[in-house]
């Protein structure tokens, strides 16, 4: 059985994965999940990120939205608002909360990060392993100018509340020096036959995962090919806002510049939408194996077709 | 402006403190709290005393049922039964759900349960200074028999998950001897002009209240001329199960028995419905002074009548 590890974000990953196991249900995959967007809210641990691929594997996701339940109500978040609570612009809803107070309860309990994932999976039963980054405390800030100040704010709150709209001058996963990688995610890493990193945003996503200690060097050391897509078409995100934190941290927002902040000691091959053609000769240049396919979700299929030709390309790149 | 504390429990304690402020709509009415049946929920701390009156006199009461909120819905229960966390006996609601946050989050925060109660009243705006009986965690358990054993269990799963049908032999307000009334309390006593038993629980509600060190000494110690309203009519609780936990105690289901209960010590006064008037002798030989009259709070005029009748029955105990 095919071992494939993947390091997902939010959305754009969730997505992709639905994709993989369409295009290879009988692989064994295990999902690397980003936790530097998790946020404690009222007195709750969200995982955004975690949620995003566990609903959405697990048939649970809010479709249009990508994000969220299905079906979603708002008292809770409505009576709080009432209370004079907030914030009111991260959107919790009552079915949501309640994977909130199941985490938070187990994590008060003493069970890690990645064990409480595990139980949540056992009712969403999504398919693949999803493990957190890490067991620890790692949470993306972002250093904006706002209100005539520079200061770090929550990544949640740059990318909900802010929409991205100030200027972002640098991306810090605060914790992540003295986090170490949870249980099973080197040791997936080096039993992987492939390694993936979707189209997910390359600096809060996938970024944040490889700043964990160990994963970036057990990415690089593994024996499998590590194929990646890009998350940028034509110049622009193919959704989200990656553009904005691809200049905080000095990347231009094409689907090379991508590719070389990756780097080819990570990064083995490569694929770039059709309309970003001309880019696989640069790609290639920098020691990157390229493709250019389509790489638009927009259905399973269409992200099943994706997913196979990543699978291919890390075939080429073995042989 | 006439200083009225009244030591309350749940519905019964609400719904005639609706009747006392109808009556004097003018008084300055403190409302000591019974704590004794909080729970911590899904890591939430629930306080169904405190909230039964919140809502019941800021309007947000489930009427009805008596405790709970209006329009309720349960879409987090569902989901946490859906992740198999319980207990599923406890009917927590959606909007309910957001206090409890509230509360837990401010806890946490480091306030004192009696300011955090005051923060929830500012929005609910019951009316009444509602007072917490303690910031101390106070946990009433019950001794029965299940399953076989002797045991111990917590006042709700008693009274709510087995309806009280299992043989109870003791009610212990655990934590009760090292707690400390909440501030304001012993002032409120001090200072009132009439101190009131609603016909709460006499064991569970405002015996519990009673149990806090201080609390008895100074209701027995006030200047004001206490009077109570008995909860046992013809022989059986108006609503609850109130005659389980009296048996518990040692106490008969009579409105003398319960009188006597409390003593002369505490009680000037005491009302008694008028099916009972033949205990009005046997509470008198009490010392304690007592008048029949209709005790059903049955509507807000019904009860603003019974909450008249015990400001006369205090003002002829003064006299």
């Amino acid at each position: 059985m095919q071992r494939i590890v993947v390091l997902a974000g939010g959305i754009g990953g969730a997505r992709f994965l639905r994709g993989l196991k369409s295009a290879v249900p009988d692989a064994d995959i295990t999902v690397i999940g980003n936790t530097g967007d998790d946020i404690h809210l009222f007195g709750l641990k969200v995982c955004p990120d975690l949620d995003t691929v566990m609903y959405t594997l697990g048939g649970g996701i809010h479709e249009e939205q990508g994000w969220g339940r299905a079906g979603e109500t708002f008292a809770v978040k409505e009576e709080l608002a009432a209370y004079g609570v907030g914030p009111e612009w991260f959107g919790l809803g009552d079915r949501d909360f309640a994977t909130h107070i199941v985490r938070t309860q187990m994590l008060a309990a003493g069970y890690p990060l990645s064990a409480v994932t595990e139980a949540l999976c056992a009712r969403w039963q999504p398919g693949v392993r999803l493990l957190p980054m890490t067991d620890d405390r790692v949470e993306t800030h972002v250093l904006v100018d706002l209100e005539g100040a520079r200061k770090a704010v929550h990544f949640q709150e740059y990318w909900v509340r802010l929409r991205a709209e100030v200027p972002a001058h640098a991306i810090v996963p605060v914790g992540a020096e003295e986090a170490k990688p949870a249980p099973g995610v080197l040791e997936a890493l080096a039993a992987a036959d492939v390694i993936l990193f979707p189209p997910s945003n390359p600096v809060v996503s996938v970024g944040s995962i490889l700043s964990v200690p160990g994963i970036r060097e057990a990415v690089a050391a593994a024996d499998a090919p590590v194929v990646g897509l890009s998350p940028i078409v034509g110049g622009s995100p193919v959704r989200g806002m990656a553009d904005k934190v691809l200049a905080a941290v000095g990347v231009e927002s094409t689907a090379a510049a991508v590719a070389r902040h990756y780097g080819s000691d990570l990064l083995d091959g490569w694929l770039v939408d059709t309309v970003d053609a001309q880019a696989v000769a640069e790609v290639e240049a920098a020691g990157i194996r390229c493709r250019a396919v389509p790489l638009m979700m927009t259905d399973t299929d269409a992200t099943a077709k994706m997913a196979a030709e990543a699978l291919a390309l890390a075939g080429e790149v073995r042989a």
